[in-house]
Order: structure tokens, then sequence, then C-alpha cells
């Protein structure tokens, strides 16, 4: 951490970006502007760290704060290279350890101990990835899958019944959800609970391989019990996925009868869960184990539900577990930021070449390609750290009752299928690059990233495969662009056809795009203005959703009165473009949630730089879709040039500030625990320049064979 | 493998092209054609994937072939989760299970018991990789850089000497080049080797933590000598880096007096080898023991050298050791290979969503996102492998002396650079993707691509730093392209500057771009028949690198007058287009390889599918770098859309052959070892199909409940 006094000298940064020259256009010489130098202090303006550090800690700041001391603990640190069975025995250690801190119960119901805190729940169970993510995933299991969904699905019987030993770990337990012939479909699943009148009871039977529950965390070895997800039947008719409160295991762990299962074994990562299998050969249950919040089965069998359509109560049931997806997004926001901060520390202080001088050699973060590589990470992780805080403050709201409409709902659920696929692979790919830049270093277990690599990598699949989860987004797009036209008469919808075509003939040949060239000729510096400019951000990221989702809906138009399979032919076609169209629509919340919390930051300095690194985003963003904007005519080839120029420049700008905006993050040494970002490097430079500098006053270091001539 | 003979059906290829419909304008709604279905068969044209696989093989097949018989015995294979420890022990057994089968000396002098086989030495040993790559890599520690560093650093003493006991493994030595402070710059590495002319000794020493020997296999344990390379040091100069055989424990596994070390502990992957540090104070080794085919030392302490500058002398030593990115290009694109048979080959059985039928879920490859994330990675494999041939051939030119001029040497080592990042990378890539494509389950250890994905993830960093490589290749670009000025009086360089500019003009400011608009207006079937023209192909790439190049180069041609901090700042400024200009030609080196190589294809259904393929590659180059294309004018807005349009035809028609093209990748259970390729999910799909249908057809299946109503 940086003194926060000395950052109150006055600021310039008003000014600043008026006095430094424009990047030359590619056709002038490139003025030879030094290379900013590591041990030059930040430039003005300067960010007050601590004061954006509490910024980034959002809106469950204290929370926050108080669960990273927790993980800030050895005894909840995963440790590196433990074999399996010993690091699955430890973990379910540290659940104990948490539940002895009363630190996992905030979302539970108060007269049973919780304080149905929904928000502050999510935001301390993120921070657990900081220690170990297998104990974050193994507590999501326990209290976040397994005992949500019996909170979430039952009701006040199952509550009381089930819900004190979940709390305390007495039962620890199983999301019996996935198969291994369904994943995504969920809907498809093939376990069966067919309904006995006879008895009572429900008879849970697996009837084929691909209808085993797999990928379990929890029963391999721990689970003792489980809510089974299962097409429920009874007099004869099937009314789809319903869960079932199921024991698994006697006191000795051995399966219960009719119960079978495997060790899923070894996996990429997150090796500190027992994920496995399970069958179940006409297993009975009672009729009361149906968590029967949206669906319940009378003693003669005749089923009710207060949601009338199967499809959307469903998607309701579904809709409950929704939390996974936000913690996920939140934990891998976290992993990126530490990648990021590893990285960055390390860039800043390891020396390699020596291009501009005789004697010293570079710091890494100094070569504009390592900038690259890691300064647009950063930017994203910003975006994603207040994208993330306001999914949260949305979360909260619907499972608080505050907002809990079923547009809030549906409103919740397709941010959390848009920003979790950004996430998950953001953190991949940021925890690759970050690897990537502490070279060998990065490869070593000691300095950790390669760990976090290996247990986020499921991260991407898991609670919903990001691919899937994109379409979904897209879906509800198309949904919302076709309901403008829902109640409109066949005219309106002519008068939209020939708009569009009016836009494309606009956009498509070239027009637009030619008076932009001609006002652009010769005025980098214009376009660069207007590129900085926020609205002109906002406008190029949304025209472009609503440019995809309106193309594809055109294309797709027709596509309902087909036949059945002949409509999943034209919609496949266009599926990839599907699924980018989504993209392209949670990079725009990712940048509005950036925006607006912009506008929160009240120190001048940092949000000059803050508004840098919003900018680098946008942009960024802007130069990856490039030859989308310049094909759309959106863009003119000067001005798509002054985007990649000005990319350049806020990076060059952004360099001195890069370890205040990692520091911010807060994350101690306790939470790194990289040997590289430790400052063990900072002394290793600090006496190898030393060694030589000593020898060369001296004139005893040894002359060069070329010198020596 | 199909059957061979059933593939002499009449071949259509020749007319099919103009028979499918063009991929429709953007403003027409897209014919409803129905998504090929995965059970049916390849449609013609067909490929002879005998024939082809024979292709693939390349110039080494027999020494393939009888490799991945090696690979394919359990003693020589990878054991998933095996302790660190364990696994260390098992790779050195196998290592001497390799010298006991004559595996391993092929490179190695006649007269020592080799074959001086360089390229089927190094086809030889990238097959391993299917074994355990930490088995790959170990080997390639032990004679692939320690011997190899003997054989080509050392002269005729050390042969005799030293040789024998390491082909046998008697002596398991480290390559001691990389130190904790000094990675890509070797140049600049701490060591010292001081010549001590009383007592004719070198003296090793390391003067400070950073320059210890760092991430070196067979250092932490199994190493009883070493390569060590320092700066030689006499009579007050220093010559540079040079290597010196030094023996590092006694029989009992003790470091000798003056040697300490530490163990790199667990690592991302490969831990089946022993990585650790070394450090030395004042250790003496008789002079004899400078490897000094390049660089002597007489009793008086005088230093003689063939090559008289040290730029060249270092450089020259480090060529020799080119090998090792040779075998990565190989290894990495292989494991690409492999992740690609077992996702594909999933991907081609397992069902998800019945989007199309009210009964039959799509087989997931039949999702055009599923293709569009894997087939051009296959394509990108293909051309891969068609470039790693030559590359190995060029190697074995140089090394057997066949074509051994200075020029054959830098532009093989110019070729290493350029392929080995390109494919490194893109095995990471392929292996992410594939891991997803398969879900949950390709996260389990048990599908082999986890475990794969980690062993793989240090090629990108060792052997040279990709982005150090890179910058390599783009800096020999820079040199060529100078070289063509560097005679010419100052009116050719001045004709040159104008006729850049005059391009500028007709390609920067919409004038040939407008042209190609007017012309291409409508005619999205002119502009793809265009585009899947070879030649045009290969200009489109060809003329991005040479335009990059070109227009760096006119940004840097005065930075040479400037001071050294200046030139080196305006090198920094330009240094990731640099990076992206190397890229470009390493992209356009697979391309043309995959070109020659589909000129030697001689079955007409083999040869229309591959062109498919080496098409899918070319474009997907062109579509990655559009906003490339239209900015410079290259390609109109038109002809970029019919890009992406075209791309996603070819993907439709390779669609069927995509089981085809991975078969002839030739691997067989026993390399691909991944459960979920093994056909046990056809098993699981059919039974999960033949239930229902059984149900269905008995009348006995539930009734759904919005069907019973």
């Amino acid at each position: 951490m940086v003194d926060t006094a000395s950052r109150s000298t006055p600021k310039t940064s008003g000014k600043r970006p008026a006095t430094v020259p424009p990047k030359p256009a590619r056709d002038e010489v490139a003025a030879p502007i030094p290379a900013p130098r590591a041990d030059a202090q930040p430039a003005s303006p300067r960010i007050d760290v601590e004061l954006l550090g509490r910024q980034l800690l959002g809106t469950w700041a204290d929370i926050r704060v108080a669960a990273r001391e927790r993980a800030a603990k050895p005894d909840l640190q995963r440790i590196e290279g433990q074999p399996m069975a010993e690091h699955r025995e430890r973990v379910l250690g540290q659940l104990k350890t948490l539940v002895e801190q009363g630190a996992v119960h905030k979302a539970f119901p108060k007269e049973l101990g919780g304080e149905e805190d929904h928000g502050g729940n999510i935001a301390a169970f993120e921070e657990l990835v900081l220690a170990d993510p297998s104990l974050q995933i193994k507590s999501g299991v326990q209290w976040g899958l397994f005992g949500a969904a019996v909170l979430h699905l039952g009701t006040e019987y199952h509550h009381r019944t089930f819900l004190p030993d979940i709390m305390s770990l007495k039962v620890p337990g199983a999301f019996a959800m996935t198969e291994t012939g369904h994943g995504s479909d969920v809907a498809a699943i093939g376990t069966t609970a067919t309904y006995d009148e006879a008895k009572q009871q429900f008879v849970i039977d697996t009837p084929f391989r691909g209808a085993w529950k797999d990928y379990l965390g929890n029963a391999a070895l721990h689970g003792t019990a489980a809510v089974v997800f299962a097409q429920l039947i009874t007099k004869g008719v099937n009314h789809g996925v319903h869960a079932f409160y199921v024991p698994l295991r006697n006191a000795k762990g051995g399966f219960l009868k009719g119960i079978g299962g495997e060790d899923d074994g070894l996996k990429g990562g997150l090796n500190g869960i027992d994920n496995g299998r399970l069958h179940f050969t006409n297993v009975r249950v009672p009729r009361e184990n149906l968590l029967n919040r949206y669906g319940s089965v009378a003693e003669d069998g005749t089923y009710s539900s207060p949601i009338a359509s199967p499809g959307r109560r469903f998607f309701t049931m579904l809709g409950t577990l929704v939390q996974g997806r936000v913690s996920l997004d939140g934990a891998a926001t976290s992993a990126a930021a530490m990648a990021l901060t590893i990285a960055i520390t390390y860039g800043n202080q390891r020396r390699q070449f020596n291009a501009a001088s005789d004697t010293d050699e570079e710091v890494l973060l100094d070569y504009q390609r390592h900038q690259r590589r890691l300064l647009p990470k950063l930017a994203t992780t910003y975006a994603q750290v207040f994208a993330h805080d306001e999914f949260l403050v949305k979360f909260d709201a619907v499972f608080s009752g505050k907002a809990d409409t079923d547009d809030d709902r549906q409103d919740l659920e397709t941010i959390a299928a848009a920003l979790k696929p950004l996430s998950t692979w953001h953190a991949l790919e940021t925890l690759q690059e970050a690897r990537e830049a502490c070279g060998g270093a990065g490869f070593l277990a000691e300095n950790r990233i390669v760990g976090l690599r290996q247990d986020l990598d499921v991260y991407v699949t898991f609670e919903g495969d990001n691919n899937v989860l994109l379409q979904l987004v897209a879906k509800r797009l198309l949904t919302d662009f076709s309901r403008q036209f829902a109640n409109a008469d066949a005219g309106a919808m002519a008068r939209y056809v020939v708009s569009q075509t009016a836009e494309r003939a606009y956009h498509g040949t070239g027009l637009r795009r030619l008076a932009q060239t001609i006002a652009d000729f010769g005025s980098t510096r214009r376009a660069v203005a207007e590129l900085r400019d926020e609205e002109t951000q906002r406008e190029l990221l949304t025209d472009r959703v609503e440019a995809m989702i309106a193309e594809i809906a055109g294309r797709l138009r027709d596509a309902r009165k087909l036949p059945k399979a002949d409509a999943a032919a034209a919609f496949n076609r266009n599926q990839n473009e599907l699924i980018e169209a989504a993209r392209a629509h949670a990079e725009l919340l990712q940048w509005e949630a950036f925006t607006r919390g912009l506008a929160h930051t009240t120190d001048p300095g940092t949000k000059q730089v803050l508004t840098w690194v919003r900018d680098l985003f946008g942009l960024g963003l802007i130069e990856k879709h490039l030859a989308w904007y310049l094909i759309h005519g959106r863009l003119s080839p000067q001005r798509a040039q002054a985007v990649t120029a000005y990319i350049d420049r806020l990076i060059e700008r952004l360099r001195p500030h890069a370890q205040d905006l990692v520091d911010a993050f807060g994350y101690r040494p306790e939470h790194l625990r990289a040997q590289i970002a430790s400052g063990a490097e900072q002394e290793r430079q600090d006496e190898a320049r030393a060694y030589y500098a000593a020898r060369r006053a001296a004139g005893t270091l040894p002359v060069p064979e070329k010198a020596s001539r």
C-alpha cells in the first residue's frame, strides 16, 4: 500500500490528455518517447488506493473483509500437492470449522439460527476462493445447493426436519441433479420417482446407465443424504422434474438398500471434493420427502401445483438455484484479480534484456507486449467487479423479497446467464496469461497460479455450461425483440423491415463510412476525442447488440411457421451468431455497470485513472469486434485505426498505475501466497544490480571480449 | 477405421461445390436446410482414411509407427494421479526401459552405437507424448539437451569420455542453462567460469541468488552431472556464455563440494520430472571440461574460437540446440490431435436436447456452435501436421549436413521460432476447448484431456518463451526487409517510400474498397468463388505479412540514428504489432505447407475434403484478422461477410467427415486412454434410446402432464 496522504498533490488530470501528443498516424514516424520507467513514481493523477479498495469491496464490504480474515488463516487454506484422499478429508474438516465459526448460515431462516441475509451470504462464500476453491465449492454443495434446495424447493416441514442437520453438517449431502447422460438439459433426466398410492411412497429408480447421477460433490464419500431430481410420475402422468430428499448412507458410511455409486476419481482440479456417481434401484422414500413448494402429491396420488404451466414451473424451480451462478461470477472475478496481482507485482520487479541501456535491464512491465497482455485483462476484471456487485444487489433484492416479481426473477436469471460465462472464461484466460507472463516461475505450484487455474477450469461448464447459458440469454433477447411487435399489426412489422433495410443500405454500402473517412482524414485527434466519449462507447456497444439481434430475428422470423425439424435447422444455422450476440449483450452489461460505478468515484485522481481503465475496457471490446463495426459501417477504417492507437495510448498512461490498480484489490500476502509476488524477486534484482554496480565501480568486472580488442 | 474398398464409389467432388447453393446473403431468410444427421454416412466425396493416415505420418512414417507401438504399452504410460515422488521414479525407470529398447540413440554417432539419424530421432521422441509428456520431456532433457550439448558443443574428447554414459543413462544429467534471473536472455546469465592458469582449471561460481540455475530437469534428484552454461572469463576478459561439463553428485546422491540446490517441488504439470535449482561456490573442473567446439582456452589461458564475432558465436552455439523447439512443435501438434480425436468422437455420440424432434436428441456435433468450436481447430491441427513434417525435413537436412550453410541454419531457427509458439499455444487452446466440449466428463482425469493440458502448459514458455521467439522472427523479417535496400542508393529507398505512400492512398482511403463493393454488390457467389481460390488466399495472407513489416519498418527506419534509449523506446512502441506480424508470418508458413501437402494427396475424394480443410484454415486466418483486411482496403465489407458465410458452409460440408479426419490421425484406444472416447457413450445412448423406444411402443411411457390434459 502506498501512503495515501502523499496522493493529495494537485491533480493535473483534467489537462493531461491534451498535453500528451496523440499517437501519430501510421504514415508518420513514431516520435521517440522514452518508455515509462518502472522506478518512476506513478505520474499524476494519482489513485487513492485505500478509497478505491473500499469501493471495490462493494455493497457487502464489511462481510467481505471479515471473510478475507478467515481466508487468511492457514487452517482453511489449500496445501499444494496434497494427495486427493487427504485433501478431501481436510476440506470436510474445514467445513466443520466454518460451522463452528458461524460463517455459513447467513442465508438460512432466522428461526433456525440464520440471518436471512442472501447477498451477504454469497459475498462471504465467494471469498473462500482465496483459501481454497475446493472449500468454496464443497461449501457451495452443502449449503448453496443441497441446503438451498431444501430451503427453496421444500416447505415448512422440510425446513424443520432437514435444515438443522444440514446447517450443522451433521448430514453432509449431495445435490443429485446432473446425470451422466443429461447435464445442461435437466428437463430430460432419466431418473424416475413414481408414486405408490398403496404405500404412500415415492419409488426412486435409475432406468439405465446414462441416468446415473454424476459429478456430484459429497457423493463419493461424505454424503449421507441427497436432494435427488427425478421425473415425478403419478397416475401414469409425468409431471416433470421434482426434487426429493433421499437418505444415502448408514452411520458406517455404507450405501442404503437399492443405492449404489462410484467415485469420479481424480479430476483436473477441485480435488478436495469427493465427486461421484449414484444410482437408485427402486429406492422408496415417504411421500413427505417430495420437496413440494412448487408441486405436491396428495395421499391418493393427485398432483397439484401453484404453477399451472409445467414449463414455467420447471424454470421457477430451477430459478431458485441461481445463487450458484452468482457466486461463481464473484469467485471467478476474485481469481482473475489474484492472478493479475501476482503477475503485475512480479512484472514490476523482474527484469530481462537491456535494450535501452548498457547496464540496466528492463522491468518486464515496461515492455509494450507485456502491458498489452496484462492491462486489458485488468480493465475487464475491474468491469466485472462492478458488474458483480450490481448483480449481487439484484440477487439480494429478489431473494429478500424486496423486488421479487416474475420480471425481476427473469431479469436476474438472464443477468446470471450473461455474466457467469464471461467472468469464468475470463478467469481462465487471465490465469493462463498471468502464468505465462511469469514464465517458468508461473508454472511452479509455489506461485499459486497453476493450482487456481486447475480448480477454476470446471467453473466454465458447471452450474450451466457457458455456451448453453449464453444461448439462453440470446433466446431472451430474441423474445424481447419480438415482443416489440407482438401486439402490432402486420403493417408495423413491415415498417420495421423497411427501416432495417434502409439502415443496412446506409450502414452497409459505404455511404456513412465514406463520409466518416472524409471527416476523419488527417485527424486522428478528432477520432480519438470522440472515441473516449462515454456516449460514443455506449452507442457503439448498444448498437451492436441490437443490430445483431435484429438481424438474426429477421432471418428467423418465418422459422416459426416451419415444421419442427426445419425450424430447428434454421435456428441451428444461426446458433453461433446468437451466442456471439449474447456475449455482446453481456459485455454491454459489464460496461454499463463499470460506468455507473465510475459515477460514484469521488476522488478526482482516482476517477481520472478509473476512467482510463473503463475506456480501455470499452475500446478493447470495440477493438475485439472491429471487423463487425467496419462491415456494418459503424466505424470508418480511419476511426477503426484510431481505436487501436488510442488503446496503445491508454495502456501507456495506465502503466504507471498498474501496481496501484492491483493493490486496490486488497489482497494480502496470506491471500496471494505466491513466492514471486512476495518481494523476493525485488531482493534478487537489487542484489544482482548491486553486485555488478560494485564491480563496475571497482573496475573488477571482466571486460567483454568485444571491448577488449 | 472404415473399409477403404467401399470408398471407391464414383466421386462427385468436382461438381459438388457448384450444386450447393451459396449461403444466402444476410438480407435473405436462411433457407431451412436440415442440419446433417450424425447417423448419416459421410457424404460424397469420401476420405480414404488409411491413405490419409499414411500421409499424415509424414517422412518418418515407419519410425513413428514403431514409436507408437512402444507408447501403446502400459509400462511407459502415465498413471493419472500418481504422487509426484512415485511418478518421478517411474519416469526414471521408463528412461532405462527406453535405453534397453534401443529407442533413444538414433541421433548419436555411429561409432558410439548411434545411427546419426537426426530427423528420425526427433520423430520417435515426439511420439512419447502419447505415453506421458513427462517421459517425453525427461528423455529430452537427458538425450536432447544434456547429451546433445555434449555432442554438438563438445569435441571428440567429450564424445568419447562422456557420451557413452549419457547414452546408457549411467549418468543422468541436467542442462543447466536457465537461471532464476535469466531465462530468455541467456547471454546475460550470471554464473561465471573463471580460468585458473596455475591449476589449469575452470572455477564455476554463482555470484548471487538470481544466478542460481533453475527449473532444470534431473537437478532435484537424479542428475549426477550437468552441462553448465557460464560466462567464460580468462585473463580478465569475458568471452561470453560457454558450456562446461560438471559432475554434480556422488554415488550416494549427495552434492559434491561447493554444489548445492533445491527442489522446485510441485508444478502445474510434468510432475514426473524432478526439476530443481543448482548453485556453485567456486567449483573446480579441469580445463578439458569446457565443451570447446566453438571456443577453447589453451593451458596458458589464451582464448581462441573458430568464430570471431562473439555475437555470432553465441547464436551458433545456441542454434545447435534447436531440436528442442522442433520436437515441441511435433508433440504439441500430437496433443492437439489427441484432444480433437477424443472430443469429436464423443461429440459424435453424445446427445443433448431435442430441438428437431419429439423423441430423438441431437448429437452434440450437429450443433453449429459445437462445430464452430472444434472444426477450425481441426483444420489448424492439419496445417501444423504438414508444417511440422517440412520443418523436420529441414532440421534433418541441416543436422545431417545435407544442407548446412549459415543461411540454412538461420532459416531453420526462424522456422523453429515461428512454428513452436503457434503450435504450443494451439495445443493449449485445443485441449481446453476439447475439455469444455466434453463438459464435466472432460474434467475427469479418466478422460485424459486435463492431464495433457496440465503437462503441455509449460511448452509455451520453455525452450524459448513464445512471445520472445516471435519477436526473434519479427526481427529477422525486419532485417530481410531492410536488406532489400542495403545496397541500394538513396534513390531506391526514396522510390520505395513513394510507392508505399501511393499504395496506402490506394488501399487506405476507400478507393479500391469502393470498387470492390460495387463489383461484389449482390453477388456473394462471386465473392465466395474468389475466396476459395488458392491464389487469393495466398495473396491475402502474404500481403498482410509484407504490409505489416513494411509499415513497421517505415516507422522504425529513423530509429537507428537515435540514442540507444530512444531507439529502444521507438522499438518498444511497435513491439506488439511486430509480434503480430511474426504470427502472421508463421500462419503463412503453415498455410503454405498445408497447400504443398495437398498437392501430394492423390485420392480425389481425400483431396476434395482436404481442400475444404485447407480452405477452412486459410479463411479462418483471414476471418481472425478481418479488421486488418478491412482497414487496409484488402477486402470490401461485402467480401468480408462472404468470408464468414463461406466458413459456415465449409464447416457444414466438413461435419460429416469429422470422424474420418480424426481417425486419420491413427490413434488407438491405447493411445487415447479416454473413457468417453471408448465407445462407452454410444452404448449408453443406445441403451437409453432403446429404453424409451420400447416403452413408447408398448404404450407404458408415462404421459407428459401437458399432453394429459
